[in-house]
């Protein structure tokens, strides 16, 4: 079993509603705190299992909205989820994380069906453009960091070197970040990982000013399509930085060239004074 | 009192997170159904007094996510409203509107303090171009179509030319719509009320193809900074239609061309056949 597929496994109360789970020390962002993009995508597992069991016919999450409301520790910890709704085309399904008694994270999801084959009626993102592979980098760590957050073991990215400037004290002030990105033991890329992808690069603020920790207080993903194997393609950029707030849109595209999941948060940011 | 301020009144039941609400006849976009911006302006506001029932601090919404469940009625309905994080600089609200048994729209609102003073830290996003308001157009209404929603009854919005050809089956097929917003009753525009604003709007779809109904799954909404008095300028925008599925980017600005929100919503198309 692919190390992802692991790591976000729920096991069902016999309410096919509520979960127990186990956040995994090799997913974590800082110390002992779980990738946010990583929980989101355990509660997806979470909602589309909820809506089976409950009749709902649909494959994928087309959409999530999460508030991260606490940081939950490694450990174990229990999904509840709620069906709002069981349509044909669509369903609903409200999931949150809960550790101790304490609400961690909150989160809706749209369920849907994406047909692999299928391509935009209209409209196209073009994919963003990057140097091959191969003459992409891997995040340098800065020194003392040992091997960095637990997470980044699990995956393979690989920066459009001009985006790393920041890891130098050099960020372009573009405000963009641009990668490849593949999971380290070779799984593949779906619709469910598409919720981790989106959150598995650094802020994008961190190309215009070196702060310390940019938490994302909204964060919407809207899953297009079923990407093709392979790696896909990232961007992350920054639109506006106003009162202590940025928002960030991510973009990701699949080996064929198609755009396979958008993403846009709200996160709190402090700038440095003078 | 202003028409939007006593349509999304709320009254607080003494547990302070319960309210009990009408949804106003003057603001429908369809029969009986209260537009979905309306309904989130409404949450918006019982999130806001619920904050400050449980000590929060924070005066403006500043992120909304919403999922609208099933379509309320006119008429009375309960805000069921939790607090999820009271916090120094942002608190979290979960709001749901509940009409008899069943879920109508599920939101979560975070709260948080804007300086009316301020202005973007980094990045701008330009005001859309505009002919002067004289010059732009009220949405014309189809032939038997009447007075239209009940809602455009209380709102002045003025389209560009260019961006309104769909009402005589002329979509431009760029999927953009633009215009000036004003209320009907002069009442500025406010933070809470750019949660309805944002939803004002025509699908912009339409500018490219003629559909039934586009229903919105999961609306998310970021208001940036407290409009100075005056029209607001709003652009609606199509990104991609794939899988029956289209994403759509609605923006504000104020009177001093200073961006105050964003949104971006999923919402569901069926594209005429042949």
């Amino acid at each position: 079993m692919a190390a992802f597929d692991e790591a976000t496994a729920v096991a069902a109360h016999p309410d096919g509603s509520t979960f127990d789970v186990t956040l995994d020390a090799g997913w974590t962002i800082g110390e002992d705190r779980p990738n946010g993009g990583y929980l989101l995508a355990l509660l997806g597992r979470a909602a589309l299992a909820a809506g089976r069991s409950a009749g709902a016919e649909q494959a994928h999450v087309i959409a999530a909205s999460v508030q991260y409301v606490t940081s939950p520790t490694v450990g174990t910890a229990v999904v509840e989820t709620e069906l709002l709704r069981r349509g044909r085309s669509v369903s609903q399904v409200r999931a949150r994380l809960v550790q101790g008694e304490q609400v961690a994270v909150q989160a809706s999801f749209t369920l849907g069906n994406l047909d692999p084959a299928s391509a935009p009626w209209w409209g196209e993102v073009p994919p963003v453009s990057l140097p091959p592979e191969e003459h992409c980098l891997p995040l340098p760590l800065p020194p003392g960091a040992g091997d960095g957050p637990s997470f980044r073991q699990q995956i393979d990215e690989r920066f459009d070197p001009d985006t790393i400037g920041f890891v130098d004290g050099r960020p372009s002030g573009t405000g963009e970040l641009r990668c490849w990105f593949r999971f380290a033991d070779g799984r593949d890329v779906d619709t469910l990982s598409l919720l981790f992808v989106v959150d598995a690069l650094p802020p994008a603020t961190f190309d215009i000013v070196a702060t310390g920790w940019v938490p994302t207080l909204d964060l919407s993903v809207y899953v297009r399509a079923v990407p093709a194997p392979g790696p896909v393609r990232v961007r992350f950029r920054t639109g506006v930085i106003h009162d202590d707030l940025a928002d960030e849109v991510c973009e990701v595209w699949d080996s064929r060239g198609r755009l396979v999941a958008q993403s846009t948060q709200l996160v709190g940011i402090r700038i440095p004074q003078g």
